[in-house]
């Protein structure tokens, strides 16, 4: 999917809402666990239930490969129901890559070409050519860990490298990259107040900001400091919606979650 | 496996040779590819051939997501013949993932309880909380990311981080981790001059050493900058040794491959 087809999908949905599936088998209604297989009918019922609330969704690889072949069997029925039910969503495989060129190129061959998703989380450690594989894909995103929602972020992203910071560092290297037409970044809600300094470094790229809900991040703050003329926002919540309700209301009960966060993107896309 | 079975391990092959599982379906010998598991079984006859002179073994998960429900499978088969046919060589995840806490835990449960690994490789970008999940398990390691051998380790790792360069500081801040005996460190052999300086930070520490052969590292200079009095050094080789032929001889072709590392490692220890 190119950006296009998507800040036209935000428009018409009046949304930049992105549905985080990190399911836990632990966590989901008891009577879904007698099912076949349980992890991929909780999504099921989940993208049905929000689907016309959420632009993006945004499967956690940790969370089907905790499963083993089940879970990556899961993972592969999920994406195939997006991609055939829902094609005008984005899809993002949360995955945190990364390798030298040759295995990142396998990666990229796992998430865009098998599972075709849209696009994959990459972790900057490793530099440019453990990047620019996956961005040679027409219709496919890396999207570059910037500044993370936690606490860990501090220890090293924050540090000053050369007086700057080094996701500052990451943001510009990262720009001078063969297709980073391709990129866009993570960068918290858990740290709203850096969204102002992000985009005087990359003003219209897209960024995914998880951490809205169950990690304590602000919308309005994030909206405020980092939307764009083209939005330029997906805003993440995984738990604060999966898991509104435990009982047999789940699939009701995170599409009224999903619709509160889509009520307030609504007033803030009409307020502009 | 503890480090202590390890070492006891590098010193009864007389080796501390590592052999990367890095299987692409293009570039094995094509009789295999007509069998029902051409990865297992190519991984399954290398392993046969080297197991007397390898003390670790390091599958790629990159290449097995590649091919899908199929690649998940042949990993699973992998670790599972490892495991049950030689137990004493030490295993190596190599996936290079890294987290919030919550989604790290669930890699750790992938890779340590249901896959059964002794180790992971890691990234450091997201700090001390995205990698102590890996750390918990009774002897199980964390393979943390210093210095890669690829030409983008330049981009960031050797960076000055407030006067130090980056990859040190994340050597460095390391250790205060909680379970941080439980690390161990990725140092690419393209860039052995930089492990003297390193071995002032780790002193005893495990160092996991990609690089040798296809990469151009040397395993002299390695030996010369980065052993200790217990070794601590597992030498990665992948293609050099997977893919010495890719006739039928290619398992033979291997062995005599390994073989050849081995007895340099072995003069390395007898020289000491």
């Amino acid at each position: 999917m190119t950006t296009t087809q998507l800040i036209s999908e935000i428009h018409r949905k009046k949304s930049f809402l992105c549905v985080g599936l990190d399911v836990d088998l632990g966590k989901i209604p008891k009577h879904l666990l007698e099912l076949e297989d349980p992890i991929f009918e909780f999504n099921k019922a989940i993208i049905d239930a929000t689907h016309h609330l959420a632009v993006a969704y945004k499967p956690n690889i940790a969370f089907f490969e905790a499963y083993g072949l089940n879970g990556w069997q899961a993972l592969g029925k999920t994406i195939r129901y997006l991609n055939e039910k829902y094609p005008e969503v984005f899809t993002i495989a949360d995955a945190k890559r990364g390798d030298i060129g040759n295995t990142s190129a396998m990666y990229a061959k796992a998430f865009f070409e098998d599972l075709n998703f849209d696009s994959i989380t990459v972790a900057p450690y490793m530099g440019k050519d453990s990047i620019e594989p996956f961005l040679k894909f027409e219709g496919k995103h890396a999207i570059l860990l910037a500044l993370t929602s936690n606490q860990g972020a501090f220890d090293f992203q924050t540090k000053l490298v050369d007086g700057t910071e080094l996701y500052k560092t990451v943001l510009e290297t990262s720009k001078s990259w063969e297709g980073s037409e391709n990129l866009m970044y993570v960068v918290g809600a858990t740290k709203a107040e850096y969204l102002a300094d992000i985009r005087k470094i990359v003003p219209n790229s897209f960024l995914l900001v998880p951490g809205v809900g169950a990690q304590g991040g602000s919308l309005t703050e994030v909206c405020k400091y980092g939307m764009t003329d083209d939005v330029g926002l997906l805003i993440n919540s995984s738990r604060g919606i999966i898991y509104a309700s435990n009982g047999a209301d789940f699939a009701s009960a995170a599409a009224a979650s999903a619709e509160t966060l889509q009520q307030q993107m609504q007033a803030i896309l009409n307020d502009r």
